[in-house]
């Protein structure tokens, strides 16, 4: 597949094949959709791949294009992970809704999957990303690199294609996702699936859940800032001249306080963009997050691990709290140092706070 | 009222006339249920109130029935809030499904209120139960107690008034809710009113939000536990022979990890036992909480309660953070020490280990 710099950060899609799928069934087409930024090199050694989170797409990085990148801390010329240099690629990942196979992509009769779409797990998409990796004539990622459920993805990568991975970025997760993790999921899984708009996942042509979505956005999106951020910036204050011990004018119930205006516009901003079945999907998937499984243990998964790791925490994270990286770091063979982002903003530090680790990233990984 | 200790720990009812509500409007008609247990001796100098929690009820303590209370190891002969020698009374609170005048009471025409229950607030609550002390012949309280929402109404007695209480013990909670308390009652109150079987309150003779309820269980029971007790106990497991990775056999959908399964549990029991009107309008009540609303902030609303406080606050609660408690104190006059409840559990700390207290509670407010 040819590489060219004009389309840095354009999304394009690649036909992967046929995926026989971790927790059984199979995806008889698999596509995923991916940018790359910068050059591969003539011996393919400098290819990066980076992963996004739950609700994250691909555009990593700004590229050619105006829309600002998620990463642009990080990635893009003279950053950390230099696309002068580095050949950088981002895949949505497998049940995704920006552009790979999901549950609204259609079946092989035309129709979207919806709820025939089959549970995938973080392993089912990095086998699907390795195929992608060939088509691309990258036989080994100088570094595949990720935040939250990003991270997760780039472990599962360093503990499935060891030989693949020289360097393995983990930043915000730990090795498996932990009963408040799952707990947090299913409140999650519940609201949209509580939506009869959702319809058990067949909405396509009709009202999507958006009611359920913006519930699962909330629940989440709280879990994402940290207690002091969210009582710094909204305290107990209404919203605008909103009171929330009298009813508006002309309107039922109360005033909002700020924060539910807040969380109310989290939610819109998700529904406007994602899909829900996605969110149910990628959702599953994380909860299913463990690299041990079926593998004697998150220790022995690792052991044979060939990538160097460099893991972060966000020392404010209440999500995936730092000792999770700590543990992650003690299964690994050798000493493994976690470095810390030092943010008051909770598990979004590792979007938000991302560039604190272009240092040590330079000095360890990105030596270019 | 005649007091008569046969009756301890049995639920009755007291008509306290109409009430205006902070927030505009009126009920007609309060009656509030309560129960008690010992007696009230002569100078009516015994008197304990003790105040429950959001889902909590009147029955503290087992009394002459068969029933356990949620407060047997603090209150009961010989504990130490000893009824041998204390005249405890509990009522439910404005709003609420245990007997008092709620969502789910009879209108003066003889229909539920549903929809049309109006927003009431902690200090309304207070109001009806000065009331109830009236009838009962206490103008002062020996002690007002509560932990979580309990504790918010224990705190609104001393501000309210000052004069009628001698012992304020405040467990559990600051002197307001914080932006994350409000966010997460949001995500709760949305769980419930997005539930189509809601019908904006107006349920009842049909069916009720038993899912929406049972969602906003789950949000809030897991804010009540800490992250080490959610893991420990439940980690990654399965429950029982379901595999998370597999559908069961002639289900669809994946088998349920031991959390979620757990979860279910504790939202299918509330669902048996608790009216979702009722869960809507403590809930707001709660968010509404803040000591200082409209007394100029919470050291000056303080500054003249005759009260001796106790306060204490569990070590691992992620819900009301110690913090809070302490902040509380220092907003009080004079010294306030905060007493620790060591528990791993989280706020549920509060209702499990309260016994923790009994020795300094003793001490400090129970010295008869």
């Amino acid at each position: 597949m040819r590489q060219d710099a004009a389309v840095s950060g354009v999304l394009r899609t690649v036909a992967v094949g046929a995926l026989q799928l971790e927790a059984g069934g199979a995806l008889p087409e698999v596509e995923l959709a991916f940018e790359t930024w910068g050059t591969l090199n003539a011996d393919a050694s400098n290819a990066v791949l980076i992963q996004h989170a739950l609700t994250g797409d691909t555009h990593v990085a700004q590229g050619s294009g105006d829309e600002a990148g998620w990463w642009d801390a990080l990635v893009g010329p003279g950053k950390p992970v230099d696309t002068d240099k580095y050949f950088v690629v981002a895949a949505n990942m497998l049940g995704g809704c920006y552009g790979s196979t999901g549950p609204s992509s259609l079946d092989p009769e035309g129709v979207p999957w919806g709820s025939r779409f089959p549970f995938v797990t973080i392993r089912d998409s990095v086998r699907a990303e390795a195929r992608l990796a060939d088509r691309l004539g990258i036989r080994r990622w100088h570094a595949v690199v990720g935040g939250s459920l990003g991270g997760a993805r780039a472990l599962e990568w360093g503990a499935t294609y060891s030989e693949r991975v020289r360097h393995c970025v983990v930043v915000a997760i730990g090795g498996y996702s932990t009963a408040e993790q799952i707990a947090l999921a299913q409140a999650q899984l519940l609201a949209i699936r509580q939506d009869p708009a959702y319809n058990g996942g067949d909405y396509y042509g009709g009202p999507a859940p958006t009611a359920g979505l913006g519930l699962a956005r909330r629940i989440a999106h709280i879990s994402y800032r940290s207690e002091p951020e969210l009582n710094f910036r909204f305290g107990r204050r209404g919203q605008g001249a909103e009171n929330p011990l009298e009813a508006p004018a002309g309107a039922a119930g109360r005033g909002r306080y700020q924060v539910e205006s807040y969380l109310d516009h989290q939610a819109n901003k998700l529904v406007g963009r994602f899909d829900a079945n996605s969110y149910v999907a990628l959702t599953e998937a994380l909860m299913s997050h463990d690299v041990g499984r079926g593998r004697g243990g998150m220790q022995r998964a690792l052991a044979t691990a060939k990538a160097e790791f460099f893991l972060a925490s966000v020392n404010s994270d209440r999500l995936y709290f730092p000792e999770q990286s700590d543990e992650l770091a003690r299964a690994l063979p050798g000493e493994v140092p976690v470095y810390t982002i030092d943010a008051k903003i909770g598990h979004d530090g590792f979007l938000t706070e991302i560039g604190q680790l272009g240092g040590d990233l330079r000095r360890r990984v990105f030596t270019l």
